[in-house]
C-alpha cells in the first residue's frame, strides 16, 4: 500500500501552540499520492452501492468531489452555517469551548439514497457525527465514513458508534 | 453540449436582498452534470501541458480537485487567510466595501510549473486576479482560468487581461 504518512507534513503549533497540525496539502499536491488516496478511500466500500458522496467543508470537498467524479455519482457539500443558499437542515456539535454547526440542503439527498461521507480528518468526531445526522435528516442512509487521517487518541469513533469507519492513516499519539 | 444552466438553481436575495445567487449544488448533485462540467472545464485546455490544478476555496475545490484527479496532477488549494498551516504568500483584493485576501503555500507550486486555475464563478474578478498573483509569486505560470459560471455584466475579465479565460455558462444580466 502507498505510504501516505510520508506525504503528510507535520506543522507544529498550528493553529495554536501544542497542536501538531497534519498538513495534507503536500499530499494532494503530489499526483500519485492524491490519486491513490482517493482510490484507497473508496477501496473498503467498493462492493457497496453508493448513490452520493458527501464531503465536509472544506478539505472534505477535495477528496469527496474527486471520488464522486471517479464513481460518477453526485456530490453533496456539507457546509459551515450561512453558506448554502437554499433551505437547509442544521446540526450543532460541541467544540472544546462553545459549539459550532454544519448545514445541508434539505433536498441534497433523497429518501433512501446511500451516502458515503468523506473528510480529511477524524479528530473528536463532532463534525462527522453532525454530518451523519444531516444526511439522515434528509432521509439518506450513511453507508460509511472514510477519512484520510484518524487521530486515534481523540477517540472520535466513540461518537460514531454503529457506523463503518475507514481511515488511511492513523496517529496514535500527539 | 450539455445544458448546465438548467441544473443551476437561482436563489433570489441570497446572501443579501437583490442578489440572484447561482446555486451550483443542484448541478454537482447530478452525476452526469457534475462529470460533464469537470470534463468541459478541461476541454478548452486539453492540448496544453498542465502540471497542477489550483482551486479557490471552497467551491473551486469541488471542480478543481475532481479535475486534478482526472488528469492525475497535483491539486493546489488557494485559501482564505489563516487556513493554510505552513509558510504562505498572501494577496489582497478589493470588495465593494473593504478588502479580503487569499493565501497559497509558498511551496505549493514549483518554479516553471504550469497551472490551470479553477473556480465556480467569475464575478468581479478580484479573487481570480489574486489567485493568479499567488501562483505567479510561487514561480508558476497560469496557463488559463476555467469557471463554471461567468457573470458577464460584472466584467471580471477586465481584471484578468492577458489570461485565457473559459466559462461554461454565461449570465448577461442580473
Amino acid at each position: 500500500m502507498t505510504n501516505f504518512e510520508d506525504a503528510i507534513r507535520n506543522v507544529p503549533d498550528f493553529p495554536i501552540k501544542g497542536i501538531q497540525f497534519k498538513d495534507i496539502t503536500t499530499l494532494i499536491g503530489n499526483p500519485e499520492k492524491f490519486a491513490n488516496a482517493v482510490d484507497y478511500l473508496y477501496g473498503p466500500f467498493r462492493e457497496m452501492e453508493i448513490d452520493k458522496i458527501a464531503g465536509i467543508e472544506s478539505r472534505g470537498f477535495i477528496f469527496g468531489a474527486a471520488l464522486a467524479y471517479k464513481l460518477n455519482v453526485g456530490f453533496v457539500p456539507i457546509r459551515k452555517p450561512g453558506k448554502l443558499p437554499a433551505k437547509t437542515y442544521s446540526a450543532e456539535y460541541q467544540l472544546e469551548y462553545g459549539s459550532d454547526s454544519l448545514e445541508i440542503h434539505t433536498d441534497a439527498v433523497a429518501e433512501g439514497e446511500k451516502v458515503l461521507l468523506i473528510d480529511d480528518l477524524l479528530a473528536t468526531g463532532g463534525t462527522a457525527a453532525a454530518a451523519c445526522e444531516l444526511v439522515e435528516r434528509c432521509g439518506g442512509e450513511v453507508i460509511g465514513l472514510a477519512f484520510l487521517i484518524e487521530l486515534d487518541f481523540l477517540q472520535g469513533r466513540q461518537k460514531l458508534k454503529g457506523y463503518r469507519i475507514e481511515s488511511l492513516v492513523h496517529y496514535s499519539g500527539e
